[in-house]
């Protein structure tokens, strides 16, 4: 008999597939039977990327293409400081380092503030691919669940603590967070600074959806002059400039030692793409010109998502503050079962609808299994048409 | 007394720094100073980027810049499996994966077939950020070390075999070789692979020099089909296209398991940056048309690195066989020092030259001491003046 192959690690065979695309193959199946299927389970813009973004891009003519600095290109570094300071946040050129999009900075800085081991402190539900670096980087994460009857708001501060261990080295936290859309208020993040300086830990903070703050502003964790050597910024021109395909953010900290070893890692894979850099540098320099426009609308498709979901019996939901995503509650045991039926069988005039099951936004076992995951991405008679597939689906499934 | 901010990693703190970048600051000083420095230490083509690259950037104009597909656009992977089939290799678009640049294939393939703890062979020297990668990703690098006087060709099978454990999940081969140089012939490359057969090891295949081979055919680890099932080849477009700015390279395997992994890693980056995807596509379509020149420009400077170090007494070297590099011995103690008193203090004419000292390139502790690294990066004149210079700093240095 023949030999097998040597076996792929552990690490790879446990690691999860996206749980946002578990459900994609079904629906392309479907879609080739003839059902027209809205999707609500992926955080891709559907609005068109400005044109400045391509003018740039064109405009960047070097006779080479040659490897970048390891911390990004001098012009692009210098427009990310200026962004910054235009957000009220003191960055300069030195704090910032350009990644390869916000998943190698999430990587870059977990591998900088973790050994083999360590553990992260995360608020569940949290962004799905979370769980992916830290299978990567050996880091565990340690779940503080949070209520959706509260918001997903924090709970006490005796309950964060509890999870603290003596091989606790950060606070990771997306605010305005994906997957809930829910933003720590100023309060809030003050009591997390203060866990954070009392336990002496670091704070990674994920600001991708700055922008998207709708109830009240945006509160960043450079806004605490107190933790800045512990605080590390997380971020992602994608979301805001709509750019997800450009593949560019930063890791910031005023933390000279933490810098050096993003530094290191930086050199280790050379540099990220130099014309996705050089291309943000108009809407870097001048940010709220680009994402004025955007945050408008999805402050109304928020409007029409919160008074669409009203018209549903039995679903549990607060209205998102920021961001562009909801985690609603079901009125279903199983809400993965049910969005499978839903994508598989259900249809109304040849229309389906496909959702995001949460469990895959939990660390916890068990948790999130009757509450799935909205993102706004459709045009406004496409998001009203889907809350209708939704609440006809509900009432016609027997679970 | 104020609390100190928390510490770093043990692992972050412990990474190296390039060992090619480490004298770049003392050259940008020498330069402020007025002194020209000829550049033989790093690995970035002076040469320009076709023109062709940027038409199809520019040519890529979708509505919205959105997140690609995380195993790569389909034009570009349909491409790179154009690009094999013309190398001789048969990968269907399907056993491809893009990634930002070699770095990450190698990153992905490394925590694929690795856990924490797991090792895996390398024939030093080799390319330094192997041990970045190494770091990153909790393995253990075991060097078999290759000697200068055999050109840095293959040792015998029972030296190589008692580098293998346990832990040992595979074999890692830059062939044509960054730094060396050398091309593995085919016959040692078939005595990789019946090592790999016989002890079940992964053979990851660093090919991105695969067509800088100038005295015999370079044999690609997927030339043999024993052993298929095993091979994860590593490529980047950045060196045979003069692209290095535009970070794309693929993981290639016929192993499902393997891709399914590597997969899963991908969809937690999202994905790879489109326009540099899509800007690929005519080189890949029509490699030769774009390496042909290249190739050529590159074997001509080969020979006269050849021809100026035969000149210099005291050098041990062999003729290099591919890639554009070569590690010479010197005759001094060491190299570091000489290197760093060539760039801080020696000048002939305001003209002086940085090296890359070899120790960087080596795992074991001692090794490479007397070595340093030439990259070809300069046009012939400056090229020969170079070597001019390094006659003349090795003869009035006093070690």
């Amino acid at each position: 008999m023949a030999k097998k192959a040597p076996l792929i690690s552990q690490r790879a065979d446990t690691m999860q597939a996206s749980p946002l695309r578990k459900l994609a193959a079904t629906a392309e199946v479907r879609k080739k039977k003839g059902v027209h299927v809205y999707h609500l389970n992926i955080g891709q813009p559907d609005l068109p990327t400005h044109p400045d973004f391509f003018k740039a891009a064109r405009a960047y003519k070097p006779k080479t293409i040659a490897y970048a600095p390891s911390t990004g290109l001098e012009a692009p570094r210098e427009a990310w400081s200026t962004y910054y300071k235009k957000s009220g946040i003191n960055f300069n050129a030195e704090d910032i380092i350009i990644t390869s999009g916000g998943s190698e900075g999430i990587i870059f800085a977990l591998e900088a503030v973790c050994d083999v081991g360590d553990e992260v402190l995360v608020f569940e539900p949290f962004y799905t691919n979370y769980n992916s670096f830290a299978s990567l980087t050996g880091v565990k994460l340690k779940p503080v669940t949070l209520d959706i009857k509260d918001g997903f708001h924090l709970p006490s501060d005796k309950e964060i603590k509890s999870k603290i261990t003596k091989r606790t080295k950060a606070i990771l936290v997306c605010n305005p967070s994906n997957p809930t859309g829910t933003i720590f208020t100023k309060q809030e993040m003050k009591r997390l600074v203060s866990i954070a300086k009392q336990k002496n830990l670091f704070v990674l903070s994920d600001e991708v959806y700055r922008e998207f703050a709708f109830e009240h502003k945006h509160t960043s964790i450079m806004d605490f002059p107190e933790i800045r050597q512990q605080a590390i910024v997380l971020d992602s021109a994608s979301k805001r400039f709509n750019v997800c395909g450009a593949r560019v953010g930063v890791v910031a900290s005023k933390n000279k030692e933490v810098m050096a070893a993003v530094f290191k890692m930086a050199m280790a894979r050379l540099s990220v793409a130099s014309i996705d850099q050089e291309a943000l540098v108009p809407m870097l320099k001048d940010p709220k010109k680009y994402t004025k426009d955007m945050v408008k609308e999805f402050k109304k498709r928020r409007e029409i998502v919160y008074n669409g979901l009203k018209k549903i019996p039995g679903i549990t939901f607060s209205k998102p503050e920021g961001a562009f995503y909801i985690i609603i509650g079901l009125p279903v045991k199983d809400a993965d079962h049910f969005a499978t039926w839903m994508i598989k069988t259900f249809h109304d005039k040849k229309e389906t609808v496909l959702l995001a099951p949460a469990e895959g936004f939990y660390a916890t076992k068990g948790k999130g299994k009757q509450e799935v995951r909205l993102a706004f991405m459709l045009k406004e008679k496409d998001l009203k048409r889907s809350l209708e597939l939704l609440a006809m689906a509900l009432e016609k499934y027997k679970g």
